[in-house]
């Protein structure tokens, strides 16, 4: 990002902007990091790391914090060209008091015991909050989370629904669904039951969306009573994932939540990988999968992420089109500073503007929020600069309002917060 | 795009020179509009406009104009980011008068006057041409179109062919095309000729390309007479599309008129979409798909546009090798500046500047050919700027003769007009 | 590339830095050219040459060199706006003395005469290494090259494995293979013995990798031993590509070679284009197909090339995860400005820094080496200025050590030179 004047201006302007994080996966009830390992055991780093040449043998259970944090920052300067390198260059610049500017293996300890300290602070959450000026952040709970103990006000519930479309064929998964819902799946009528009964306890807590991330071959499809009957009788559910995707958008349209589509990612791609740094993708996949569904429910809000860049000029053009199509946020591989300004840029460009939710964090822990929307806003800014305010289409004002609206305004309208 | 000294020297460069618009959809008996009404119908507003929001009710027939027109601009603050609203914006500026900077709902009434007495000027036709700097536009005629009642100079006949290639199974396009040439189907010859009296009807009035769109999993091929007997007489016509593609392309190389492809767009995705709102695309489609013709028909320019710009590279690529493939514009859903500019950049890079045809407007209106061409020039000299003059490879009078040439020089030269 | 003073000072920088060039198609009894004919009989522009208009007509052998030069010089005012024109100016300007600013048809003779006398000088190899820094350049090695007469210290051997991959149904390949081994092909352990029987001999001569170009359908299989000696005993060796790759990576594995994957490539589509000039592709491909191979074998690296840049983002993202994937230079249609300006920085943003080989030729001759490294140096010190430099990341001196990076010390550690 050029460092000029205008872009100074509008990141300190939308840098002032309080956040609403559509999406994440916070754990309400240990929200902040208690240490660095915390911190640098987001797969981000254990991924970059062993990519770079670390074994596994220091994410070990047996290994200590602080051999881990040591092994994974002495990897540190393999990586550091990367955006993630600069979100922990940030955390430690803002939430540790850092002030060289590059972090090598002789910062692990040094930074390990700031991290102890300031993370030990009774008020840090609340500190965390204050700095990031977060207001709200959205949660990603498993259909069976009990929902208690936090403020759902502040923590916003979000039912995951990934189990119950892919995994229905576990016992374990039915087994939990019956816990949960007090129903027996014996047909495709107390499946609904059963799915409904989730819906009505994560709207009772304020749940404000439904989400769940998808492969790229996916493609929902409505299977009829007598079909789900012959698949949970006889097969273990095999074969329904296409068929309860579908119940569940009947449920957002019937409990008027928007469905979140993460779309295009393989799990287990590299089967060696360290935790949550196996999956990959298919660049493969269309958005004409979702036809079908897209025409079904129109009062059904799908705000929808896709994993690469590639397939970012179908999601501008589906939600050109379809009106219950929403782009949201930049996500995983696609959560880099050269694909946030492409697919930024080419959405503004014909996506009406009250359409597009600029950014969520996606973050583990709290600390997270802050060091991802600068990154953000930084290039929100220097799109706003170039493709608005330089050509005269937008003064620093206007522009500023277009900002605020992907920050914020977007989120608050469309999640209905 | 940077409003510096060079881009805005190019540009009034490129804005002097006198445009051949190689691809239209103007009706030559009603070329320029009657009303507010006539522009804003333009399917790209009521897309826009519906996707933020807008019911189909404002867009029934038995809505007032004034109406429509209103709801239409009422929704504009919902989608003034776009490249689209621009057009319009450099529409009311140009041509209607307006002096402001950004139109919102209150301005529906002052338009649709000013239009309503502008409009209506005796010499309005005159008028476009001479402010647009048009010499030429292409037209797009269905099959059975007379040609008459027209300048065929100045509105470019070009025969469309999709009703030919993927209608023929219907009924009625036999019937037209019996009455079109008096030819009745009943075998390969048969069809043959009724398609050859086609071409000599649109040669002798002036023809000057043949061209159809295609759908992305489209594959041309040669059937032999036989199988297209066998489908003419036993099945209606019913698989033939590849086949009658075949026997088009070489009535283009007997009749030496370039085929324009328009390569990817899936009809009606979108059933309840405003009328021309409803087409999508699926991203996985290739060029591959015409290798058999590309080298079966050498002697046939094939000046291909393709929707997506993830498929730029393949057709940068096939340009680059096959001297009869030659890249045309920037399509529909690419038609916006990220896509322009990511694509132009491309071309300029590895294609002949020979083969290279700069823009068309794709317009159904006269007005819309000003601002869509002043989009594309704004982008090329920031292109010619950035690319070219200042990496020192050429003068800015060398860049403007290159500017000129996918302008102007490549469409005469192509179309030989 | 804007001309800008720090663009400018690490260009410098980097241009100091000597090269290891780890792909290319140099003959090392034949390296340098001997006449302009060498020069502009690359496939770059034959290819540019004839898809701008010229017959095949002056490639044949009867033609003399001159002719043809005059031919292929005699078209440039149709091709130089391309990259592939812009390297050959530059070959003109470094190595023949040309001092104007584009080249005509005028000057054919004129740089024809100079090549003659400048490529005739006995020290013309060693002025080539000197001018353009040269320390050491990779070869591309059919299977049974005796790898005899220079001196494999300079010209790195890389057994390419194309043919034995691809092209072992054919007697001549069967031939050859037991020629160069004095293995005949019965079954399973046979094909072993042969194909180890070529990696000692490359190995012990020197070799540092091993190489295969790929269709963009293309998935390596571990087939088993009953298969294969079916196969090679009842079917002349007709299925076995998959399989046989799958040995050759046990055999990188065993010999500690890495195995450059050169993806995407259909060969022969533009049946009737000039030599080499036949090959385009397929955009729908994916790394997915690599993922058992990427598995089964985390010991041995795998330095990989992707033929679109619409790949790249997989490439990144399979970088980001697999410790033993790499990404591998701007590959043919890659090779050009916009495409390695795009692919370069989306890598820099995600991708370890040990892991990224920046650039390699792909030359045929020598000479053609300086000007395809100068572009990507351009584009390398553009993306550090614009990434690194101006946004505070990186001082300059840090921007020129990571470039380093790229264009030498990883080049030195992945194939250990």
């Amino acid at each position: 990002m050029p460092a000029d004047q205008l872009v100074a201006d509008l990141t300190a302007a939308l840098d002032a902007i309080p956040l609403i994080d559509p999406h994440s996966h916070i754990d309400p009830l240990a929200p902040v990091s208690k240490s660095l390992d915390d911190i640098l055991g987001y797969h981000y780093y254990t991924e970059l790391a062993h990519s770079a040449g670390m074994s596994q043998e220091p994410l070990g259970k047996d290994v200590s914090p602080r051999d881990r944090v040591r092994a994974i920052v002495g990897h540190m300067d393999r990586y550091d060209n990367t955006a993630q390198y600069r979100w922990f260059l940030d955390i430690a610049r803002t939430f540790l008091g850092y002030d060289g500017t590059r972090i090598t293996a002789g910062d692990a300890d040094k930074l390990l015991d700031a991290a102890e300290t300031t993370f030990a602070q009774p008020d840090w959450e609340k500190q965390v909050f204050a700095k990031t000026k977060l207001e709200k952040i959205f949660l990603t709970n498993e259909f069976d989370d009990p929902l208690e103990g936090f403020d759902t006000n502040v923590y916003v519930p979000c039912l995951r629904t990934d189990s119950l479309v892919f995994q229905l064929d576990r016992a374990e998964t039915r087994e939990r669904l019956f816990k949960a819902t007090g129903v027996q799946l014996r047909d495709a009528g107390s499946l609904r039951k059963a799915l409904a009964t989730l819906f009505l306890h994560f709207t009772r807590k304020g749940a404000k969306a439904c989400a769940i991330s998808l492969p790229p071959d996916f493609e929902p499809a409505h299977y009829d009573d007598e079909y789900l009957y012959e698949q949970i009788r006889h097969h273990d559910c095999r074969d329904i994932g296409p068929g309860v995707f579908w119940l569940i958008a009947e449920l957002c349209r019937d409990f008027k939540l928007p469905f979140d589509l993460m779309i295009g990612v393989n799990r287990r791609v590299y089967v060696n990988g360290v935790h949550q740094g196996q999956d990959l993708f298919d660049q493969r996949t269309s958005l004409i999968q979702y036809k079908r569904v897209f025409n079904a429910f129109p009062e059904v809000t799908f705000p929808v992420s896709v994993l690469t860049s590639a397939q970012n000029q179908e999601l501008v053009a589906y939600s050109w089109i379809f009106p219950n199509v929403v782009p949201n946020g930049h996500w995983w591989y696609s959560n880099v500073p050269p694909y946030i300004r492409k697919d930024l840029g080419e959405r503004l460009s014909a996506v009406p503007k009250t359409k597009l939710i600029g950014y969520y964090s996606d973050a583990y822990k709290l600390e997270f929020v802050l060091p991802k929307y600068a990154m953000y806003r930084r290039i929100l800014a220097t799109t706003l600069a170039d493709d608005f305010v330089r050509p005269g289409v937008l003064s620093e004002a206007g522009a500023v309002a277009l900002g605020t609206r992907l920050l914020r305004d977007n989120v608050r309208d469309t999640f209905k917060v």
